[in-house]
């Protein structure tokens, strides 16, 4: 596959050398972390640095960050009716999530599906502020208490939430914020401080680290989860059971530590690299319209759909021309369905199925964008020829 | 440590070569399982094959394989009141478990503490089948639903539970039997259909795969997992969402095809060392007992025991002189604690803190023994010195 371009980084990135590099060394070691003995501790020190290096790329206090496998248990173990605050024991019975959550939020982890709200986005891909705080007033005048799960860097657009403003409102009513960072790590700054999420979620294969290693961050000690989603053994200070993945956790700390030194240098070359693609995209199909472009994203991602030309369609002309992209999520089972992020956006539903996304990454090159225009001129006009007025 | 002797495979493996190449090629490939790009599909077939090696292992339908992150995870699947048989949706009412499970199973799953009871096990650490029978028989006039979870092999003894004969007695009373065969796996036969597992779990690295991959093994299409533990996107079949760690995932088939392919001969071999073991520990301390020595065991555990010695002050003795072993379980926070599964058979307090295990694998070699019965000697008759009668 090695003419092939990867512009599907949202999916998943591929492994930095410094990841794979970490993961070698620590497939060496023979321990389990939670023995005692010398093998033991060579494989806790592996996890404990990579507690600091996760740490340092969200700004958090390293005994905070739980490691589990992946974002989608993250998400999973935050949404818990369960969560504490402190003395407060009292469980959680509201989840208010926006309408453009992953699936692994949207599934509502503990909640049960009637203790569920959905917050609109408006039509450039944000959250809706007015609406939001409607909800956060109405419930909390009902006694309700609230954990709201909001995403930092949607996957599918790469628009990026006013989460500050966002973490001010929540706590003014009281309530808790969780928020899924997996698109948004290393490619933006994501200091759980500044942000203001009481929890924060990470992916390491999201940042080229392995699939298979993510974490759930708390801001403050005081925030806790007394009863873990996995359960048995006594690790990760008893929030998470199981034999740590030592050498999945090793290429997240890796993988982290390099997003974390590259952030300003990559994010640069990122947005020159998109803005490229987005203007050759522009000239070669006029109608095609940039979704989200309106508002703040992430540097990486574009999310493209000309009016009369599936999405599906092109995502396999394209990979037959050598180009992986893809058309809205990923993270399901192969099955391509309308966007549920372009239709809470308001899209007609011929655009809900039309978006194409490409995402890049660290090892992206100017000559990768180029090539995929000049495929984008072939078959945009192969599909659309006939529509009138519609090729380029 | 290129000196030392590992000798503590219960707790977790060395990585075999065989997975140590499946795992660097698998961390080559760049896509997304979920992706119908050909990197995407390149990522899928590494799993779906995956599932074939796993299902061969077992004897059971490679469709009705689950991965997850480890043998934890996959008892926490396992291990819930939804569980259904077909069109029987009722839930289970009552969780029934041997008393030297795995602190995994021990934790209940989604069952309510007080849904859970424990079956005492003899002397010779094989759970009691007369209380079993008479337990089943007792929940079923009362109309219970019963799910029972014994272990095919434990992990600090090693003793074999007789699970065939537990699944019919589970079976004639209309219950369901879970089997946690992590530590069997690769030691024993463990054909699904001669246990007369209903579930079975399995994890990679205590068979040479890496840590963080895992299965949850059904035997019939009809026993169905409606509410999965890890929830999001339709990843394995709607049974665990989240993107597949596919290299874990990769190292697992491979471990698990050398294991299978090896298993006789491994077998015969680990046997033999073992009888070298013990007769040279009883050589050299002739107090040691060699706990569940009268019951049929997995090849490669010795559990003993010397009156008077602390095993925990004897781990550490053997590992500052180069040797990994274990007491107890080490799948825990790293506390040393008197073992519940010594406890359960009846020992006495002191001999309950006083097992050291030594666990062997593919690796270990009849110069391993020779040193560790050498190193042997001089830390028992150190530790011992001045207990009258109980040196050697």
């Amino acid at each position: 596959m090695n003419d092939r371009v990867y512009l599907d980084w949202n999916a998943t990135a591929p492994l930095r050398p410094e990841a794979r590099a970490a993961m070698g060394a620590a497939l060496e070691l023979a321990g389990n972390p939670s023995s005692i003995h010398a093998e033991g501790q060579a494989a806790r020190r592996v996890i404990e640095e990579v507690r600091d290096q996760i740490a340092a790329l969200v700004g958090a206090d390293p005994k905070l960050v739980t490691f589990g496998s992946g974002g989608t248990e993250a998400n999973n173990l935050a949404l818990t009716p369960a969560l504490q605050v402190g003395a407060d024991k009292a469980p959680r019975d509201r989840l208010l999530i926006s309408a453009i959550e992953h699936a692994s939020v949207r599934a509502g982890g503990e909640f049960a599906p009637d203790a569920i709200e959905e917050v609109p986005v408006t039509a450039a891909g944000v959250v809706d502020g007015e609406t939001l705080v409607e909800r956060l007033t109405a419930l909390a005048r009902d006694g309700r208490r609230v954990l709201v799960s909001v995403m930092l860097a949607n996957n599918e657009t790469g628009v990026v939430q006013p989460i500050p403003e966002v973490a001010a409102r929540v706590h003014e009513a009281g309530g808790l914020l969780h928020v899924d960072a997996v698109q948004a790590a290393g490619r933006i700054p994501c200091d759980i401080n500044t942000l203001g999420a009481d929890l924060l979620t990470l992916s390491a294969h999201k940042l080229g680290g392995p699939k298979g290693a993510g974490a759930l961050i708390r801001r403050e000690e005081a925030v806790h989860l007394p009863r873990p989603l996995v359960r048995g053994g006594g690790q990760e200070r008893g929030l998470r059971a199981g034999t740590e993945n030592v050498a999945a956790i090793a290429g997240f700390g890796a993988a982290a530590e390099a997003a974390r030194r590259n952030l300003e240098a990559e994010g640069r070359r990122m947005t020159a690299l998109r803005e490229r693609l987005e203007t050759g995209l522009q000239a070669a199909t006029p109608k095609a319209i940039i979704i989200g472009a309106e508002s703040p994203r992430v540097p990486n991602t574009t999310l493209v759909a000309v009016p009369g030309m599936k999405a599906e369609t092109a995502v396999i002309a394209l990979d037959l021309a050598g180009f992986a992209v893809s058309s809205g999520a990923a993270c399901s089972s192969g099955k391509v369905q309308a966007s549920h992020v372009l239709a809470a956006m308001g899209a007609s539903k011929d655009l809900a199925r039309g978006g194409v996304r490409i995402s890049l990454g660290w090892s992206t090159a100017e000559t990768d964008i180029d090539r995929f225009i000049n495929a984008w001129i072939n078959v945009a006009g192969s599909l659309l020829k006939g529509i009138r007025g519609m090729a380029a």
